[in-house]
């Protein structure tokens, strides 16, 4: 048998870390080698490092992953630790810092930011990125696989670098992709995405939209005609500017998404010839589970790493309301992530995500 | 100061019908005159009658409305009693029942159901009414205003009956009026509203669908391409068939309407001339609550009878998203119905909703 | 008729502050001297002064309570305006320091903080106040009336200074006070309050407990042997230092508490006698209602003044649990200092309050 | 390697069947020889049998669990199949007629319903069962063995049929188990048990109880003085009658419980010696986690089957708030079952668990 390979998670604070963490920790092909866990380098090095358990009460258990320690952020570090993959769990702009200098060292790296997942500068300009054009950029960007197996199998397989799509993103763009693809979406008219997540999508600092009494009760809309996972969906499906329109809101629930789109076909269609279209585009994708004309909710795929996609045809057979749904910190950030990897190295796409 | 207007009410034993209940006792108006509460007349009338605060314990008080008896419903009992104006918030079957022999003794009713909101018959097809295309129902559906004040105010103010909208049906339809009847929406375009609603709107009647486990952590759409509140929508807003996609969701709140609505302009609009047109449109209405391009959020409208509506425009001035929100027991239900009340009667519109 | 009183409330941006501001526009004794409020200072008072609506999007309305201007703290501006009553909705730091000012003014005060609630050095040192022991703070102390009215309505008639109690001491004192006081209860045996709130009453600062994901689907346990209210208990029920054990946790709810009260009786009693005991006690009290031998649910006082009791009590007639809930912003915060300016003034005590 | 062990589930209907179901499946074991799942044996066994996905979407997925057939229930096929161990995940009633047919077939049984916990017939007066005093009854209550490993490790390993211990009881008893075994705890003076329950405890029948209005934002308490699993704290505690005073609460989340307990200690304790008791006790248990001075909540052990403990003590030694949390459809009924396989067959007591 092979060497195990060796990870390392950088920012495992947030919920996408932790679910990276667990994941991680329990992944089958991982056994020989356990993840590295790192954080912030300002505590110094001699300070004891918090566990894991320390900083997610709920991974604390008697005997396994809460008690791994969270190191300082060290480049050293890894090399002594042959880490061939880094998965960053990090703000985009320390991904952006981070990644040409990991690349550099020939780790493979897995961002789960948003700092390399767009190739068009207009649809990057919402990030302000300080190094925008600089030569580090402009190699990374090159470089960068944008991560959704279903759409990039191959690039993901031998990519030094993988561009973890946005959660909203993932939801939409696997409902899409397979019609809009094939041709049958009538794109000048405008796709609609209604899209709702639960509060772990907005992070977890505390602020006053995250604080329990905003989002408890109560239902928002929120970076209209302005939200930074527009551009994901206009690059993957290959939209003009003003061809989709996405509303992205905050629902009072922990975590899911579900995403209602709004299609005009071409022609006339049939529910047997969508649903056939799905399914040859995803015959070889385990991560997407296909409803047919019922509808998935949000409970199905929560704590899965599963986006459950149905629709339902007007009876003119040229209007269509697609419903997508997903766990935001799983299919949408950590277990995509994880589904990335398996690709990576040539494993079975689910590995340790069931 | 003249006699106090004695009204009833059928079906108290809904959510609907707790507000209605609730919102009467306190009406400034009828204080000289205690509103009669009517359910079910299985119950012998010698059996004691409930009181509302027995059926409602959180109407349940040391000294007032709890106490109010709930009795047999009875015609005789209303007209030993002068009842002038009769709210039903009863099944639809029940109230295609009710209203026929109520109107015959000129009692004025304020219908909640969706027995009579409908003029085409197409629309009311979904319902399946058994007395389809009876005389008495023939002379009623004539004689029936939608009761929406905003839209029918001086009809409303001699009807004999009231067909009180949809909770979903006044969200969409005051978001859209304004914009619709000055020609902005390019109709033929097709109109997306996607809808979301608390728990309440699903009615009392313990079902797997109100089951604390499915509806928690939790949203689905239902009613794709069904839902019989669309007829409403396509009536009041004179629309083709095919000229709205409404899609309700379930969402995991008490109480409350989110409706974000898609339209494309005619022509390139300024948010400022979207603004007037509303401001135009509801200079007298003191029940809309204009955010401008704020978007409104579920928790500032509940519990009150506002509907609120915001905006967003698109660069292009030709896309925009519409936001309103209710309550849907208030404004989509028992208050609409006392707004009505007080327009039935020449009273300011706000009167015991504030 | 009298000249109206004039009010004042420094502290509206939190939510007991908003909730007096909400009670005190509608206050019908209020009517022709619209209440004053005011916020930090520090703003210049140049600058334009944000309104109520705009610190609380929910109190928006189109011509009422939301255009109220909030003007920066200042004696000078009572002065002016003639305010006979300031109500503090402010830090416990803050209230130390601005009631003996205020008093020297001879405005009166009602304080919703726990800075004045205390009467013994003990009970007060978990406060940790810094003006303990000065003039000021001695004459304040002694002058302080505990503003419960149920226990002391004749002394908050003529105080000057009432200090609203906390929103768990009011829920535990109100259902124990009249079995206590009849020497009903064995008070050596230990009195259990377990005690659970809703997240509002945790304050509106976004921290890590308020977080949505923190609260939301969990229940916590805290401040056990040690929380601030903890004193009121012990002095308002005349108990001994280890009388009671008060164990708050934190509910998943916006607003409500529910305690749970264990207690031994020194003889056997019945559920007749109890439920006298109490009516004989709250005869009096329109904002205590008493529910016998039901237990009262939060839902049920939520978005009331009423303080809901009911009890259960062991087939030996010695042991008893006690139920009692309340709304922590209204009878455990600006309600009862509503029901305490009524008091104050002789007027009815539900007044303003329904 | 041995042959695989042959088990069925009757009752995947409700909630901790289908976790039940999802265990099985999953479980390391079991692999050779997939679970039988049972259902009503009404459905004719002609007819078309449904899969678990179809009862449970949750469960739905693309290759898996949610496609095995849910068989009505019968011992023949039982026969057929080889079953070895019958979980019952069935009303009382029907474990009470279905295990005496079991065993006298040579089944294990492990029964998750109240049918045989309980040893005294005065506390299972509660349960009015028909068969009491039968020969089969008082010949299976012999035989039963309380379905609590940490207590009753050995004689499960040996247990023809073992009685899955009820999910608050779990949570109450391992939280005191060690301290009353010690004779710590001063059990004159009454043990108070102030237990809360997420919504999935009272079961997936749609009930007034179960609504989601009744639930959601509000916490009532039930059952006081009489909750069923009163005699299973009395029984596995050794208690007297009045020794411990139980209280459930329904909370607003979907599972998990927290219980708050309140004991007197003999003597004066210290912390230290308090968490050596519990260590001492919990040694050899791994779905034990002990929190020491810290309180765990409910959010950190929902999803597993841990049992969370920690504790406070007072200053005076003598008094101590112990709080225990669980998930009660894993440690309180269909992990605690899994455990109990493990432990019947000798294999580690967390497998399949993790």
């Amino acid at each position: 048998m092979s060497k195990a390979v060796q990870t390392a998670v950088m920012g495992v604070t947030g919920y996408a870390g932790a679910e990276l963490a667990r994941l991680l920790v329990r992944h089958p092909r991982l056994k020989g080698a356990t993840p590295v866990f790192l954080g912030r380098a300002e505590a110094s090095r001699d300070a004891k490092v918090p566990t894991l358990g320390e900083i997610h009460p709920h991974l604390h258990d008697s005997h396994g992953t809460g008690n791994l320690p969270v190191e300082p952020f060290s480049f050293e570090l890894m090399e002594d630790l042959g880490v061939e993959v880094l998965f960053l769990a990090t703000p985009h702009e320390l991904s952006r810092e981070l990644v040409p200098q990991a690349r550099k060292r020939g780790i493979r790296v897995i961002d789960l930011s948003g700092a390399w997942r767009l190739e068009a500068g207009e649809n990057r300009a919402v990030y302000r990125f300080e190094d925008e054009g600089s030569a580090d950029a402009l190699q990374m960007q090159a470089e960068a696989v944008y991560g959704m197996p279903e759409l990039h199998r191959a690039a993901i397989h031998g990519a030094g670098l993988v561009a973890n799509p946005g959660c909203y993103a993932t939801s939409v763009i696997l409902a899409l992709k397979p019609l809009v693809q094939a041709g049958l979406v009538e794109v000048e008219h405008g796709i609609i995405a209604d899209a709702k997540s639960g509060v772990s999508g907005a992070g977890k600092a505390p602020t006053a939209k995250t604080h329990y009494m905003y989002a408890a009760d109560n239902l928002s809309a929120y970076g209209v005609f302005g939200h930074r996972h527009t551009g994901e969906l206009l690059e993957q499906l290959e939209l003009p500017a003003d061809g989709i329109i996405f509303t992205p809101h905050l629902l009072p629930i922990p975590r899911g998404i579900l995403s209602t789109i709004y299609v005009r076909f071409r022609e006339e269609m049939t529910s047997a010839a969508i649903e056939a279209c799905y399914a040859r585009f995803y015959a070889h994708s385990p991560m997407v589970r296909l409803y047919g004309t019922t509808l998935p909710q949000i409970q199905q795929s929560v704590r899965t790493n599963y986006c459950d996609i149905g629709f339902q045809l007007a009876k003119d057979g040229r209007r269509a309301v697609i419903v997508s749904c997903l766990d935001n910190l799983l299919k949408g950030a950590a277990g995509q992530a994880v589904q990335n990897l398996n690709v990576m190295y040539g494993w079975a796409e689910a590995e340790g995500l069931e």
